[in-house]
């Protein structure tokens, strides 16, 4: 049962599709009150053993007890422990109390702040910047019934082609042709299996939205269909921002429709970001949507099938309003003569620049016929990029087309997936990965993934390894790094058959988790699931945080820290340990419920098949008449032609 | 067997304390090399096995391998995974190898890498960015063997007073006396044992070093004595910059003796900290210890028996050189009209003024009558800094001093303990504390510890009670937190009763740390050994890194974990469980070898004790004739007056 409370004027966000009715008592389960701010605070009293899911993208575990998280979707590569904010804003929360459950879903596009018995331990408070909102409580018998009729109040999540459950590699930057061949050959030579290279920013001519360095990537049309003969899609990267420039259609068809975010006086908003000063498009209107998603039509001719939308919070790198206020202070009489002034003051002005809220504050849309500030609909900015792309997709029905987004907000996952942002090559964000997928899928995002390896920081070989074998259960599965960053292809180490193996078992793994993540987006269902979920009257399985049911058969138990020779895990039931070893060989063992310490090398996939449950493994590749080795992907595979099915 | 390679011309760190004869011939177990910078690789072939520990306090394992690490001083609070260089330069490796097993120590000040199996898996590198050192190899047939010579090599650690080992609050800061007084009231009111309350920076006047400030703190020495009365001492900070400021005593004396640190041209070096601008003193020359020793007596004689050395890497927020470099950047033509150059190019040099190296080779010590450039002995500073405080009490016997530091140097374990530096309020810190216990002992640190509750971040209930339960076991156990960061007092949470009880907890155990302490001293071993040190034969019990085993009787095996509602761990021989829970009950029980599950709350100590061996646990406090709760700490103790013996 699903009850809708509206709070003031709600701005339509199109979070979700049904229509249903406002209630018009008192909001249930919460008690409600202001802050010294005047802002509302919805407050729920927990006790020691409630536990809260959900906020999908979101830091620290998978019971989210014990910090404050804001959502507010913000460009924030260093994810420790202390970040609220991080990529998404995933206003969805499912409470497990011993009394009730139920779920709740805060629809407010502004700043929320979920205190998940931060402030006190056992108080669980939610307060909105703005009070515009609707509030939905859902209630149910289990958790997954409640998760269920959430699922169908928010709708159908995207679907991507096959194809984008290959394996893809990128980097900041394969910069031009030459550097996807040396890529592509690479894996090639090595005997790796590869689906897609993602293009970063640096294909673009000067960074510009749609463009293509034509030095770069001379022909480019010509170039993605060679690539594709290979079976390989080149997937390139698509910014929020509009370089200002004289001449480029883009921002020229923009100005002249008034198509981009305003500032207060209604001139179009200034802010650096790759390009130098861009605008940003005004997504929130429908018409600007319309212009910007036909805008994907000219890569799609060039035979390109798939994108990543990103900088969409909108990252701001500076805005012309943050320089100005610095060079007023800079231009003040005494700074030259006053070091610790310039030091102590000017200095951290610098630090503010990027990202800034007031800037936020200072931009407005104008959502259909109403302006409205960028501040109270902030974390709709990525959602509705995405969404252009996906209704133009839609409505020329181009439906295989992979999409995914930076920034997103519980309605996106029905126009497209997301990755998990900018982390590090830090063991600990192995666990992160982990830890926000079933909160991801909670929020309908069911396509989703990390940057495996690490974006940022540089990686170890180790470190990569055993991030692929988590990575190999995720449905995109992509390795990513930074400018200046250790190289981090699957070939560049000491131990390539190692990687070779871990390529392969994706693969095999395939019709699994692509017929997975059908079902799931079928039955409104999360793809991966806590034990929690699973066995609720096991109190150990409900505190396991690092692992998850994937679909009905399986479960995944990846090991994350540096230097062990394997790890704990604690069975809610009979399962069959099963270790993908070297060339693929299969080594299995069937354990008693309880805790074990599983040994697990390097080079290793450990999974468990749970009792009488069954999961097919195919054969990674097949070998052309050409004698060229190609993925399953390629192949038509019913997987009634599988090498075996594994029985737990 | 100790054998001692010379390189160069060594720097006579005082490092060691035995006069061994060089050897002529080559160096054994490594290979040596250049590479294109010219400088001296050292370089170890490592199996897949291989397991390398040591590098004091440094981040990630136990095991160090996988990682590139830096020894050279610095001051990092944010210690995530990729930080290769924290507070303290520990040069000692212990391999343990199939082939063999044996410790390196690289006995030189400047910059050292190591990178264990980071470029290649397989492979140890030891790169130091200058020529002249002392290296020592030791083996022997044990790792406790070799780390034994070691320590022999080294010298016998600090043991500070009894005092000591009782509980401390700090806080930066508690900047007057009401402030003070309000800590001391609360933990009264609540029942709670505290031995000591730490004064960070704003005692000062003006942040000048060796001054109080009188408004702040009228009538010091009264004050001191009042609280002293209360069975607790206070421990002030002190600071390695000088405060540039005409007729402050310290500052005067220091110029007109040319005591400070020079720049290449004979200049006092400016570079500015806490008070602005300052000098650094040369505690490199013996003459500016003495001078520097001395002026401890002032707070000696206000009755102080216990110091905390600070800002002695040394930190610096900026040099007068980089000020001038930025004010010329800034004043060339274009900046007021160039936003980008403005953002992308001074932006940037205001990021890299704090801790640059450039400032480092900048500076030059008087070594003694020897010029040298600060780059080369850079480590040797915080460990000169302790020294002139350790040379000062010793030589007027005034051997009850407390006294640890933050930069640190092997050599400086014999003068002063050392605490881990600015932490955060990370769970993943809770770890990293416990990790860097058997490290710091082996580089003969043992006055140790963390920031529990963590210094940078906000603290929540749930975390400081977890660290707690690993602080009590730690020679130091002090709570201590940033400005700006939240409250984390342990009177300022709901559960009271359960800090109350942690606090007791650490009093009772006071006979046995205690006693471990110093039999570990004696006998040149570690307080705190990994699992690998005490099972060798054990594979599991090799590779585990969240549990040690503290003296000879003991293991401890805390949960760090958010919402956990226990942990696993390995018993390597059956052991008896304890839990010290509420009111202080204990409860036990027998669990036999291997791999258990253990429940342990929020509120609830855990530990284990092995086989056939006993712990002593004494009351925590006894009342006085006043009716007044006085910690074990101010009485005579004799653990044959304990409570009982828990004998596992």
């Amino acid at each position: 049962m699903i009850k809708k409370y509206e709070f003031g004027t709600p701005i339509n966000t199109e979070a979700v599709i049904l229509n249903l009715q406002a209630c018009t008592d008192e909001i249930e389960k919460f008690r409600l009150s202001e802050n010294e701010q005047e802002e509302l605070i919805f407050t729920y009293q927990m006790s020691a053993g409630t536990k809260v899911y959900g906020l999908g993208e979101a830091n620290r575990g998978i019971n989210k007890r014990g910090f404050c998280y804001v959502s507010y979707c913000t460009d924030e590569p260093s994810h420790t422990e202390e970040k609220t904010s991080l990529y998404g804003a995933h206003n969805f929360l499912l409470i497990d109390d011993e009394r009730e459950k139920f779920g709740v879903f805060v629809d407010n596009p502004g700043k929320v702040t979920f205190d998940i018995g931060y402030e006190e331990i056992n108080t669980l408070r939610i307060i909105p910047k703005y009070r515009d909102m609707v509030v939905y409580i859902i209630e149910g018998e289990t958790l997954k019934e409640i998760l269920k009729s959430f699922r169908q109040l928010i709708g159908k999540s995207y679907i991507p082609p096959k194809w984008a459950f290959g394996f893809g590699q990128c980097r900041w930057s394969y910069e031009n042709a030459g550097r996807v061949d040396e890529v592509i050959k690479n894996y090639e030579k090595n005997d790796m299996l590869i689906s897609s290279v993602y293009l970063d920013i640096d294909y673009m001519k000067d960074y510009k939205d749609f463009t293509v360095d034509e030095e770069r990537f001379p022909d480019f049309k010509n170039y993605v269909g060679s690539i594709r003969e290979k079976g390989i899609r080149l997937v390139p990267i698509i910014d929020a921002g509009v370089k200002i420039e004289k001449g480029y259609d883009i921002y020229e068809e923009g100005v002249k429709n008034n198509y981009f975010v305003k500032d207060k006086d209604g001139h179009d908003y200034v802010a650096a970001v790759w390009p130098g000063y861009t605008h940003f498009p005004d997504f929130l209107n429908q018409e600007v949507r319309k212009w910007f998603g036909e805008k994907y039509a000219g890569l799609l001719d060039a035979g390109i099938e798939g994108f990543w939308n990103d900088m969409n919070e909108p990252a701001i790198f500076y805005s012309k309003n943050k320089v100005e206020e610095i060079k007023t202070a800079l231009s003040e009489r005494d700074v030259v003569n006053d070091d610790d002034r310039l030091m102590n003051d000017i200095r951290w002005q610098f630090d503010k620049v990027s990202n800034n809220s007031e800037d936020y504050e200072a931009m407005y849309h104008n959502m259909n016929g109403v302006p409205v500030n960028h501040d109270r609909v902030h974390n709709l900015y990525g959602y509705h990029m995405s969404r252009a792309a996906g209704e133009y997709f839609n409505k020329y029905e181009k439906n295989d087309i992979l999409i995914f987004s930076r920034a997103s907000y519980i309605g996106m996952h029905r126009y497209a997936g997301i990755w998990m942002g900018d982390n590090c090559s830090w063991w600990s964000h192995i666990l992160l990965n982990l830890k926000m997928l079933p909160g991801l899928n909670m929020s309908g995002f069911m396509y989703v993934g990390a940057d495996i390896g690490g974006f940022g920081c540089d990686v170890t070989e180790d470190l990569l390894l055993r991030w692929m074998a988590l990575g190999i259960f995720t449905p995109l599965f992509r390795n990513h790094s930074a400018l200046g960053t250790r190289n981090q292809e699957c070939y560049r180490f000491t131990g390539t058959k190692a990687f070779k193996n871990m390529l392969d078992v994706r693969y095999r793994l395939l019709p699994y988790l692509y017929d997975t993540y059908l079902e799931a987006v079928k039955k409104d269902e999360m793809m991966y699931q806590p034990l929690a979920f699973v066995y609720p009257e096991d109190e150990i399985a409900v505190s396991i945080e690092d692992q998850l049911i994937l679909g009905e058969d399986i479960m995944i138990a990846p090991v994350y820290t540096q230097n062990a020779i394997g790890r704990y895990v604690y069975l809610p039931e009979n399962m069959t340990f099963v270790k993908i070893v070297a060339e693929g060989k299969l080594v299995t063992e069937k354990l008693e419920k309880g805790v074990h310490f599983i040994k697990v090398d390097l080079t290793e996939v450990p999974f468990f098949v749970r009792e009488n449950h069954t999961l097919p493994l195919v054969k990674a590749s097949v070998i052309t008449d050409k004698g060229l080795r190609k993925s399953i992907m390629d192949c038509t595979v019913v997987y009634k032609d599988s090498d075996f099915e594994l029985v737990g």
